[in-house]
């Protein structure tokens, strides 16, 4: 056969390259900055819920979003379970298109890059809602998201101490292995409740697809930011509604986070501002340094699109990826059949049942 | 790095090759079989309309769809402008994946694999709902997915004669070239009402998004079945809506016809058939010789998946293929971030606008 249109394709190694060449921090960084420009351009976006199938053991989602100019979509999942069996709980992939044309121009692994974005998207939120001068954090749930949770609050937030726990203490183990060493004081802790004594702000990044209070009421002092990860499909939450209730709770995409969300437990009418209008001035975050503020994240396909167009332009400066072919180029694009001209067996018998 | 997950990759080139050894009536009969098979296990389904990203020459669509065992989505766009460029109006690739560990098996070109499908997918509706004994079909619109109407139709109906209509003399120049010599009668007419005279099935595929009329109900004598392919978006339609009136009217997903396919121009409860209630002899399809029967195509993600099924299964069996890296593969899943380590710089220096 002849030619394919040239698409890009980055792989997972691509990837590990590409964040040697800029630095962990950098890129957490670029694609925080991208974030924050794409959300103030929120009007912009043909921008719908995602699309989940849920099966016994987790959820496969599709996450497409698009402005006037690119469509971008992740594929994602989110298997609790499948730890067990030495898989990752979430891995993903998704695609950049020309909205012109149709035609798909990128195709990159997005397992760590989606882990780049959520502790981008987490800084970005705490950024607008947390007091200033924040250096402590309590992180609940130690497993894949959570370093970068630690290296993006230290390097966009200033937090220099961590408090971990993890019902998992091999997991705690690993996160401390692998952040002691990069700037931060890291605190075991032997309870959420321990964890979250005199912290400035609380992370929660678990697992379990299950209706959990891992963090209650009581456990939450006035003025804290509270950054809600891991709660983010039906039957998945982390927060008691005594918390919300207390708060002032803010979203990415309300219709979306109505479904997935922490919130999923409260009433419909349960009040939540979306954070692009905090970030765009129209109107306030925190209202004072007392008030709990809650950021009741979920991942949202405009957060993939930044990190997809990030990963994309960082891929080229460095000039790291290779091509794939996924769609055939035709002189006469009316023509497809000529490509299987040949394949036609004259008076073919076809058995048909 | 170290390992990935294995994910078979199918390019163009890979689905030429296999149909090349298989032969295309073999593929498209192979898929007929697949869909109908398929069909028949309509309630195992997860399905939803697919979501499409609507701008000013074109869409852009996500198809997902699930069983138990198998998550499949297809990414399709559909420019009809774009042949005007060089560029096929139509360009699809799609996945498949584990349902219980989320884990992506298969990438797969599918602008090749699209064109066999769609016309399997017509072959199965019109030997459910023509009449016996056709052996003459109008095909109005001789683009890119004609030729394999012609094929389908001919080895899966026994038609013998095509009447072939196109707005574009070039494009019926290119079917006649390429169907000739493949034992059917080829009758180039002038006009969609001559090309429909004493015809047993009318089947359109033309790409103008446009709410056409390109069937009026002069044209349409008694016992017809009209293959409806063409009319597939909102404001992209092919049939006078007095020819769906005197019409028995067929489709694949009613939730997704009623937006996408002709019968958006009807009333909401315009009365329609899921075509797997004919195919499971729930329901009759044609009453009697004299009926107009119409199926309202739009293209759904369960023929997608049973392509994508197909087309797996003869890969692994042709041997052709090769292996993708989308998913990194982790000694310790929960480490993540352990690919990262080295790249993670002490007390980094972050810009932050």
């Amino acid at each position: 056969m002849s030619h394919s249109l040239p698409m890009l394709y980055l792989s997972p190694e691509d990837v590990v390259e590409i964040v040697s060449q800029v630095g962990l921090s950098r890129c957490i960084g670029g694609i925080a900055k991208r974030i924050e420009r794409d959300f103030l351009r929120w009007q912009e976006f043909d921008k719908s819920a995602r699309v989940a199938c849920h099966s016994r053991d987790g959820v496969i989602e599709l996450m497409p979003i698009a402005d006037e100019h690119e469509f971008a979509f992740k594929y994602v999942n989110g298997h609790p379970k499948n730890t067990a069996a030495g898989l990752p709980t979430v891995m993903a992939f998704g695609v950049l298109a020309d909205v012109g044309t149709g035609i798909p121009r990128l195709l990159s692994e997005l397992t760590i890059t989606t882990a780049m974005r959520t502790a981008a998207m987490s800084a970005v939120a705490a950024r607008a809602l947390a007091r200033p001068e924040c250096r402590t954090m309590a992180l609940i749930g130690n497993g894949a998201q959570s370093e970068f949770q630690a290296i993006a609050f230290r390097d966009l937030l200033g937090i220099r101490t961590i408090r971990v726990f993890d019902v998992d203490p091999t997991a705690t183990a690993k996160l401390v292995d692998n952040v002691a060493r990069h700037d931060l004081e890291v605190i075991v802790c032997n309870s959420t409740k321990e964890a979250v004594q005199g912290v400035d702000i609380i992370t929660t990044v678990t697992a379990d697809k299950v209706n959990a209070t891992i963090i209650t009421p009581d456990m939450v002092a006035s003025g804290v930011h509270i950054n809600a990860v891991g709660g983010d499909c039906p039957g998945k939450t982390e927060l008691h509604a005594g918390v919300l209730e207390r708060a002032a709770v803010f979203v990415e995409y309300e219709p979306q986070t109505r479904i997935e969300g922490d919130i999923q437990q409260m009433s419909p009418d349960f009040p939540v501002t979306e954070l692009w209008q905090v970030l765009a001035g129209k109107t306030a975050g925190r209202n004072n340094a007392s008030q709990i503020t809650v950021f009741d994240s979920v991942g949202f396909a405009l957060e993939d699109y930044s990190a997809l167009t990030f990963i994309r332009d960082v891929a080229q400066e460095c000039s790291v990826g290779k091509t794939i072919e996924l769609i055939p180029s035709l002189s006469n694009p009316k023509n497809l059949f000529g490509m299987l001209q040949s394949t036609v067996k004259t008076a073919a018998k076809v058995e048909f049942a």
